[in-house]
């Protein structure tokens, strides 16, 4: 099995007469900002001059890392499944359940591999590849069956969202170790100098960040892979982060708008575009943290987040903010009428 | 008459029992960073660990300047009319509608001195103080008596949506010459350069920008008022700008939220802290535009707004689109759970 994706470009026929209709909106051109820009990465995605966004789905891929025996991170490993089992649960008073609820999303719970026999009456969706990942450290956190297996699940949730008629989706993660996988996909698929990637995760302090860089570095002087990005991913990859990547490519195969979260996230889309350039056509970068390394590798993608909020708690918090800031975008296009309608003087 | 509010700071008894529910949520402490400190700021102001926000409501003052005679602006004087009908049509097809649409805010519209007869039927609010301010090239733009009109004008809306039941009002404004006023008003308030508080407005190029800032220096060399922040307000004011002072005034007395719109609306909140300083405790700033300068006074309040998305368009849009990051601090405090009642390990 070797999975692929077929993610093109959006045809940038329709450019101008996007563009031609943002800049005939009652405003002075221009003045709407990043909702102007917004509206037309949206209007081009679905190749329309009347974007709409339907049935928004929030996916939390939740799993445990390998590396976190070499104490990486200041949370203990169970975090991870008592997150999984907070908000999944009926009473929804977790991080995410809230803005999922203010913002009309549906929260869709994965289970890629956490360590842990998770509840079967949350409606979790069981697509467990492991009891974790392997120590990176010491080799491959997993293998290319597990790669594959976790590409192939993130490309199945997605268009089950689909099928189910989103053509909007953020994407999130829960997984005590995941900056740690980050910083390293960040520094070998971007360039970046390990130093720059590492960062104080769920709370470590400056010895905590010592160690980390140092255990980080020994993984990546202990890399005896081939270099490629497919390399690298399933070395020093989660199976959340994987099955992250493989729902990204899905998703801007099937046009639909992403909507990428915080630091991990942003990570996954480069790995994403590491693999299918186009996929960069169909991010929406939500959030920029305050996680070491993030505007960095945002930088590295060319990304503009929406917001700057401080957000450091994941779970696609920080892409669910944004999103009403991407609704008044559309619904900009949508609802302003031009200046021959209106009777304004145009005086630009 | 002369009309005094008495903004008093909120009662910081609360402050702790507020800080120490948000530090347990679960989640990391301070990872939900800006929701955390918009939560603990609205908790202080209505002095309840479960804070609410009911009946949002934008306002916006409009009047038009006789400084515009000056050649300041872009825009011809007719727009400030024009666009005052436009987003008081029954269509509600200006940039302020859909936003008001989209977040549930009433859109009251305020003719503070527009130099039009406005329609009747469009539910404007009639407190027009002139037609237009005089030209504060040759002396002061209003006289006392106006001053005190538009104080009282601006708190008499207020009081009325305090009536109707809101608790949160975000303020903007539509005034063809306004960004002169507020230059002007920033330069003399916050002792800021006068070239630092210049910029394009609705569309200037370099040349209108110079031209602009040499009349406004001109204005001020001829300034031969007492000094004092009321006498500046009113030499160099906009009635729609001093209506929007009283306003908040009245809010801050009110102990309501106040949403503040961008670089006007900013000045405006700068004028209303130089008469009384504890208005700044009830403002929540919602956006950081690109007009030149508007970093500038921010930065001289303290104040860090909740966006940067490159508006420019005044009416309130910054504000309001801030606004569903506001209600997500409000959601987070009341609806998420604490560490205690969701049996997770606390690992800070």
């Amino acid at each position: 099995m070797d999975i692929r994706f077929q993610v093109t470009r959006p045809d940038p026929t329709i450019r101008p007469a996007l563009q031609e209709k943002i800049d005939n909106l009652t405003k002075p051109k221009g003045s709407l900002g990043r909702l102007e820009s917004l509206a037309l990465q949206i209007g081009l995605i679905q190749q329309t001059l009347s974007p709409a966004l339907r049935h928004p789905q929030n996916i939390v891929f939740a799993a445990d890392h390998g590396i976190v025996e070499e104490g990486v991170s200041v949370a203990p490993k169970e975090v991870t499944w008592q997150q999984v089992c907070h908000f999944t649960h009926p009473q929804g008073t977790g991080g995410v359940n809230f803005l999922c609820r203010q913002h009309g999303f549906t929260l869709k719970v994965v289970d890629a591999g956490v360590d842990f026999d998770l509840p079967r009456d949350r409606g979790i969706i069981d697509l467990k590849v492991g009891r974790g990942t392997r120590n990176f450290l010491y080799g491959p956190a997993m293998t290319e069956t597990e790669m594959e297996q976790c590409l192939a699940g993130g490309a199945k949730v997605v268009r089950q969202c689909f099928e189910e008629g989103s053509n909007v989706l953020s994407f999130g993660e829960m997984g005590i170790g995941n900056t740690s996988s980050s910083s390293i996909w960040m520094s070998l698929l971007a360039g970046i100098p390990l130093a720059d990637c590492v960062g104080a995760g769920s709370g470590l302090d400056s010895a905590g960040i010592r160690h980390k860089l140092d255990v980080l570095q020994r993984a990546v002087n202990n890399y005896t892979g081939d270099g490629s990005p497919r390399d690298i991913i399933r070395w020093f990859g989660g199976f959340e982060m994987v099955m992250a990547v493989g729902a990204m490519l899905q998703a801007a195969e099937l046009k639909m708008v992403i909507l990428v979260d915080g630091f991990i996230m942003t990570n996954c889309i480069l790995a994403a575009s590491r693999l299918e350039p186009a996929v960069l056509d169909y991010a929406v970068f939500g959030h920029c943290g305050d996680e070491s390394g993030h505007k960095r590798v945002l930088d590295a993608l060319g990304a503009k987040p929406i917001l700057n909020l401080g957000l450091r708690l994941g779970e696609g918090t920080g892409a669910i903010c944004a999103y009403p800031i991407v609704e008044s975008a559309v619904r900009m296009i949508n609802e302003m009428d031009d200046f021959r309608s209106a009777e304004i003087t145009k005086y630009f």
